[in-house]
């Protein structure tokens, strides 16, 4: 219910047009009508280009067809991650204009988002890596962003990286997403000024504790501006990076 | 606000003595002047009995006495958990009437609250267990409740435990206060049929890391009605077991 | 062996109705003789309503089918948790009138059990959460009591859980099941007067580390009245729930 | 180095009004002084109001006052963090314009810096939160830009936190400061639709490990838009937040 | 080489039997042929009773039969733990006499070694257990003691175990086999007198962290004489109580 | 109450020498009665030799003195572990004739107990830990056991170790007692055929948390006939040495 | 670009051969265009006789050929590391003439490098340690090393290892590989005086977590000259050992 | 005893100088009199330039006093660890000749040792690593080798390090000490082409966990050639460097 709304009708009880009982009912459970309010507006916020997200990982096949569909049927659009090939192959059938993105495990259907502002930069520190840095990429171009990628510029050869650094210098936000030690971000860190956030997977073995290594380092990281993630959290990177371009 | 404080407004409005624009005023922050009101219900409750609850421990004395005056205003009680023996000293300066316990670390101030139905018993597996035991005991009793003690019944000699079974069939509620291997509980809840709340602590060495031993040891029951609280939160027992206690 | 049994063995002695040796054979294992009784107790207790609980997970279906014959044939009735599907449907060949929750993986065969005073309302965060959630709710209602379901209402959109606060404070105890960092239980404890019951699930990927950043969680709710389980417990949330609503 | 001063000095050489070997001396050492550079950008931007900043923890009083001695020479301003009693009264004998802040250990000498757009919020849970808090809070005023406070807003009672929805909503990032179950940033999250910084504290006790159950929570948050950094790391958040705030 | 040899080798040195160069090459490597007697004596002591143990897990059905068939050529007789049921089918297809336990994974062949002295007492605290209990029983029999049983006995229901009190105490040493929560050691350990050895078992979900609840239980039991074997280690516990039993 | 005991009673009700009532008095209580018939054995068994035992640790001076008082009544003797200097003085000065042992942490007032079989070999790896290995040493003497020491053979130098090989094989159990990386008791296990107990030191830094490796290292020992006791639990090991050289 | 080549660069434009706008186009680069010389020196280091590592390990055998096909274009040699049977079948499908050990599960293709001074010796604790020790081996013998082995020495029988003594004192640095306690290390390092480079793998179970307990049993090494490496990571002792080689 | 104290023995015996049974006494414990050779030998190295090391902590000023005297008797030196001030007062006191360096906390007494082959340079990431890495250089140069430090050259600011990179390669090996993220190995990895020995450090706070971040991520280092030590482990750094060096 928005103000208009409320005061309309208030001037309804005012002018005699609305009974006060009838009001009270209305306006009894106001506290949680004003809460969808929220919702409402949150509704109002994807239609104008973000779309709702599904993490489809522990959820049956039919589960997520359904959710998606009541999401088409809302908005017209619905956008999943975490999607197995059998996931994807089924909602395809469904939906065959949705576009399916095999190695960001993303789903998404949906008219292309007005454009939003501010460039985002995806670096990721290695080749097994990308799953994550693409699901980062793919929910952002989603979301209306203009998303470029660095690919396999680890520490370990640091001159990649610092050839880069202009192209880095120019983003909005950067996006880093490393395995193993993690250190990718604190170097990033400390060549730019803008925000960089960190996303630790969990490529590695022995002593990366499926990305517990990445991710202490990332959270200790000497460089200033560096935020952290959940350790695979591809899509959490994006929706900050989106939510730090708009302005 | 309540209903009835709702209708007459409606009623106001209708009847022209309050105009739209003014009771939109007082409407449009309902849902948190609404959610005060569940604040009111809860000083209602304390004044029924259960005393305001200060965690001291990380507050200067200052502030431990500055907190305890505004609850003292506002409800003629206090109660305080994990007082050093330097905020008891500061607070009954300030306040001559109020009771330390030293053991159980808690002071309180404020009348006798009315007698609660059903009796709570701690149990604690040894001496070191103490003070964690008596915080949760004397907590309960701040908050009206009928409280028993079994005190060194460690299961490394059942015998002394065995011996009270039919005074724990008895409570209504039995929180259990071990550390070490935490094994008390489980023996506890093979007895009784009540609830039992288990209050891991930190007494040990080693591999006991800080009670972790006996925390996990405790949710790892294999005796069913057994539920967990902190390492050491003797008081969150004693709440949680006030609530059980309350039809 | 009862006060009552021991009075007129000892009359027996007296009037030499029994000699002394023989008394001894009965005394000299009392301790023991006393226990089963308590077992018994337990079976009394049980026959009043309770089924028997066969915790499946890690037990061949014959080793299951074994035992719940031989619980059918002394009280007509079992409860088996974490059933496969494998050992569901070889139940089921055997006890044809079986009831199989294949969402909760509960069995359960009996007669209804006599009604039980208190409702529990199972409040659980995500759809995931929903196999723990309804075990906890299908063994509850195994065990005569009133059940309510209030499900995906976790922390990130709160006003669907404030729209049903008047229905969590009818409860007379609350058990929540939430996965990922586990905040809903802490959000539950602050609305509601009545115990809350904290199942953490292994719900979540990266630093969940199978659910213990919901159990670590949980187990510092800075809410009072919050007690906790072990993760994806719902069998025993819903037995320690049991306990409290009996008076 | 700029790529101008670069053309310039070429020029000069062709021109004749610089020798190669002179060129050379300048030249030779491009790729380090060209990063030296960044530190220049970077000292311009700190001119233009970010003042250095200084970690006390772990250093004696004389290696702050020195390093603080040497940035006062480039800059005319230094900003230190964690400083204890001892080194603030060192460093106020030497730097008597200094202003100190004991609750958030920040110590600060410089003018004030040109305003910045964009409010930075800092929300914290509990009282024991602030001294985090106010670390954030403190350096993102000293790094010029406008900061709002909202204090005792944890999750057990969640009315606090709604009343200030609209003022959270209007931030332009959000610091969210907690310690215990971490739980604040999830239900913030969902409010608002701006970058959200959670900030783990070290305060608990038990199961709280030192900030870690906090940290956990904060990474596995269930609402979109949250990144984390270290536990108690106010410092970091809020050079994050000023990284975001600059367009 | 033993004493007697060394006192030969020098007298035939001194008659002259023995050129100095020629006892030299001899003598010079005698700390190492000297160790090479040790496993002589560690043979024959195998001889006497005690086969050799070939931990299967890890290694192909290939390399078993061929370590088998070593040890069977040099002994008469191997003990094999932790053996699949693919490897225990070829063992069996090469050494058709061989004895397989596929509860306890134990496979054995070999004459019925000279008894031994002593009782060992396996006790576990549930059905889960029993592979591991049996593990422990059936190597302790391979290795010549008479081996007792006592399973299902866990702290939850107190009186199965107390039943059994006198046969515990009888025994000359218990090994003590619980998941879980692991309490069961520093019960049996409070009731006898004679060395307890705790086997924690991976047996649990959750918080059991594949055992560490349980082995951390036991390692600070509240019992004195109970000392801890690796998690899951039957057979470390059976070889530990056969070097007590052992005068 | 011994079974004689009983048998009196018995025979005193039938002879009319005690009435029913009188007898139901003492026989009421007869399952716990009887369990503290198992204290009164074990009050024997101490009084042959084994001292009851204190742990200082985390108990006032005013306490350990007050329970060693009842204990010296009962028994004539007390022993005491983890005794600092402040406990150590105040006990001397109430019982002149005490021993005080400050790097074993150790006091003890008694006779010496009969001679118990067997020798009991404490092997230490390094100097700091002795107190460790002290704790187990004088307490194993004060149980009446033959003690022999062997300190500074840790692994880095094994010469040290192998030439006492022989004095370690003549042991009835080892106690072996190892701090970093704990790796004595594998080398001890491989050596000897006796009981070897390995008892974790918290000697170490950095990665050694507290005595963690060592522990996760003895327990995962490689060598046959090891068990572990709780990082720095000499006594631990005595207790459990002395089940084992108890025939 | 070397200073040469600057100089010579310098002079271009001082004598009007080179433009100063062609000269910026080389020079604004130069930062980074220096750094790839890095990594030409870096080939010319590997022509030299160390082929290029692909860790094949969460790769397609799409991927790992492509890889392949590139390095093998480029140095006319590659080398594999967790090559599974099907990217080794897929390689030597492609590249005949490669040899594929897959014990270490390594691929090779390249002509015999050039012998390296040193030999390499490569200790193993136990048979299913030899994966990890063939990897180290094979790797280091196609760096053109001299490789020895010597298996199954593992602590619990010392005879074994000191037989060896003067075999390991020759080497000019021992990768000791070692499970479970991963006590080897320890022992090795205090035979020899050369560098000893630790390889914990995760042969063991239970407390072994992984490896965890060998590899903080192997940072603690309480003997000098000792350094570690990741769980499994045979590679990485190797590629050590060769630089420790090459003087 | 040497080979050729061996040869005279014999002799002895041949030519009747020495019986046979006093050659017995003397040989038969020469396994273990022969591994005391190492030690001679160990000895005569340590002449050669090493000295003894003892770690202070932990021991008291009388012990540490005690060894050093035993030492200085037997070599004319001693190094000395982990030095308090306490100990290294009363160490001059006894010793005036001896060198105390109080930020790397070493103690140090004899003549300088032969210069050794090779630059150990020690590298470290910032001003509060500094007393581990002077541990390191320190003892490196005690043990006679060129020492060169590279400080303050942490990840963020990677011009700095990079501006070293030619003083880098020269050293025949490298020593990076770094606390918080431990990204500097890596970063120094793929820029050389010599070993790398990383030392975490416990500088950091929060998730660092007493250096556990760097820890981890340094063992799981991206670039070749990077061995770890403990955390904070300076002396055991130059210990492996020294053996490194010496050819």
């Amino acid at each position: 219910m928005t103000v208009e709304q409320l005061e309309a009708l208030l001037a309804d009880v005012a002018a005699g047009r609305l009974a006060p009982g009838a009001a009270l009912e209305r306006l009894k459970h106001l506290p949680f009508e004003d809460l969808p309010f929220a919702r409402i507006d949150h509704h109002r916020a994807l239609r104008q280009g973000s779309p709702e997200v599904v993490f489809c990982e522990g959820k049956t096949a039919e589960q997520v067809v359904a959710i998606c569909e009541r999401l088409h049927a809302a908005t017209g659009s619905f956008l999943g991650t975490r999607a197995s090939e059998e996931i994807a192959v089924r909602l395809q059938a469904r939906f065959p204009g949705m576009i399916w993105n095999p190695l960001a495990r993303v789903v998404h259907l949906g008219e292309r988002p007005a454009p939003r502002p501010g460039t985002i930069l995806v670096v990721s520190a290695g080749t097994s890596d990308l799953p994550v840095a693409e699901e980062a990429a793919v929910v952002a171009e989603a979301y209306g962003h203009s998303v470029e990628r660095l690919v396999d510029v680890g520490v370990a050869g640091l001159h990649r990286l610092l050839a880069a650094a202009e192209q880095i210098r120019r983003a909005r936000v950067v996006i880093v997403v490393a395995g193993m030690e993690g250190a990718l971000p604190s170097v990033v860190g400390g060549i730019v000024g803008v925000p960089v956030i960190a996303v630790p997977t969990s490529v590695g073995y022995g002593a990366s504790f499926g990305g517990l290594a990445a991710l202490l380092g990332m959270l200790n990281s000497c460089a200033a501006g560096v935020t952290v993630v959940n350790i695979d959290n591809g899509f959490g990177a994006a929706a900050a990076a989106s939510r730090i371009c708009q302005p």
